[in-house]
C-alpha cells in the first residue's frame, strides 16, 4: 500500500516530512488538504486526523500524526540515512534544536492561529503579517545564536545532515513566505543555502508544490 | 554534580520535566527563573539557554533544552521506568500525543505570547484570558477524541503510564490556571485524576511549588 501523506503545499510541517521521506528515498503520495480554506475541519478529514491538522502519515494502514513524531518513526523503520544521531547527547541536541521551531516559533504562525487573531482581536492583514514576522524572526535569531556554537560546521550538529537542519530549513521557509531578509542571520542563511542545494529540500519547498502553482495562477 | 533544572513554578514545560524526573526517581535541584517578570531575557540566563525559555536541564555540565527533548534524554540515560514505549508504532503514537500539546496547544498560551498579544493588538486581560481558554479547550477536545480510541484503558496508550500522560496532564494544568471545567472532557478528566493521585504528578503541579506559594502570599 505504500506511504501516503495528507499535507498541504504551504504547511511547513508537511515540508519537513517531505524532506525526510526524500532523504530516505521513500516514495510517497501526497494528498492535499487545503488548510487555508478550512478543509481540515470537514468530517472526512477528522476521521483521518482527530486533531484536524496536517500532516498525517499513513503507511500500510498505520497513521502517525505530528511532523516530529513522523520523522522519528521514519528513522525507526528506515534507519539510513539516519536523521537523528545514535549518541544520547547528540540525539538530545538534535531534538532540542528541532523543537525550537516545532514547539515554539512555528506554532504561532499557522493559519488557524492567524485566523483567530483576526477573529479575537480584529487584527488586520498588516497586523497579522507583523505578528508572523516577529515570531519568525525570534526563531531565526535563536538558531543564529546556537549555530555559532559549532561554526563553521556545515550542518547544525556538525558534519552530518539531519533532523535539526530540516527544522531550521523549515523556519527559513517561514521567512520566505514573509519575504524576510536573512542578512542578520548569516549562519542560518548559509545552512539554508546548503540545504536547498539538495534536491530533497529543493523539491519539497512550498513554492515548488503543484498546489502553490495552482494558487498563484488564480 | 547531579541534575539541575532551570524552571519556573508556572511553566507547564517545567511541570512535565519535574514529573519525568520524579517518576524515574532522579533527584534534582530546581533553579527558579521568573518568566513572568522577564528574568529569562537577562544576559545571565541567555548564557544558559540561548532561546531564553525554561526549562533547561543540566547534568554533569551537559545541557538539554526543550521539555520533550529532556524527557527523551532521561529515557535514554535512565530507562526505568520507561516513559516512551520500545515498539516503533507505539513510540510514534506516544510522541504524536505529546506533540499535540507540546507543539500545538501549549505554545500559544505561554507568557511571552500573552504579553505580545497585549503589545501587538492592545488585547486586555479579558481578551488574553479568552485566547488562553480557546486554545486550551481545543487541546483538551483533541485529547478527548483520541482517548476514546483506547478507552477504557487507564492511560493514554493503554496499561502503562508514560510520556503521553505527562503531556496530557500538563494540558490539564493549563485548564487549572484558567479555572476551566472539564465536564465536556470526561476521559481527559479521569486520566488527569489518575495521574494527580500519584506523588510524582501531585508534587510537580505548579500550585504545589514554593514560587506559587510565595506569589500567592503577596
Amino acid at each position: 500500500m505504500g506511504i501516503q501523506v495528507y499535507g498541504f503545499w504551504r504547511s511547513i510541517a508537511s515540508f519537513r516530512v517531505r524532506v525526510a521521506l526524500r532523504l530516505k528515498e521513500l516514495p510517497f503520495e501526497e494528498i492535499p488538504i487545503d488548510i487555508l480554506s478550512g478543509e481540515q475541519f470537514k468530517p472526512g478529514y477528522e476521521a483521518v486526523n482527530a486533531e484536524r491538522v496536517v500532516p498525517t502519515f499513513i503507511h500500510d494502514g498505520h497513521s502517525v500524526f505530528q511532523s516530529l513524531a513522523i520523522i522519528e518513526y521514519l528513522d525507526d523503520i528506515q534507519p539510513t540515512p539516519r536523521l537523528i544521531p545514535e549518541d544520547a547527547k547528540e540525539r538530545a541536541y538534535a531534538r532540542s534544536l528541532a523543537l525550537m521551531t516545532v514547539a515554539d516559533a512555528h506554532p504561532l504562525v499557522v493559519p488557524r492561529v492567524r485566523n483567530h487573531l483576526a477573529k479575537a482581536f480584529g487584527a488586520d492583514a498588516k497586523a497579522i503579517e507583523d505578528w508572523g514576522k516577529h515570531w519568525t524572526t525570534e526563531g531565526l535569531a535563536t538558531y543564529e545564536r546556537l549555530l555559532a556554537r559549532r561554526a563553521p560546521a556545515p550542518f547544525a550538529l556538525g558534519a552530518e545532515l539531519g533532523l535539526a537542519d530540516i527544522c531550521i530549513a523549515g523556519q527559513v521557509v517561514g521567512a520566505h513566505f514573509l519575504k524576510l531578509e536573512l542578512n542578520a542571520f548569516p549562519m542560518v542563511a548559509r545552512l539554508a543555502d546548503r540545504c536547498f542545494e539538495m534536491p530533497a529540500f529543493a523539491t519539497s519547498h512550498p513554492f515548488e508544490q503543484p498546489g502553490y502553482k495552482t494558487a498563484s495562477a488564480h
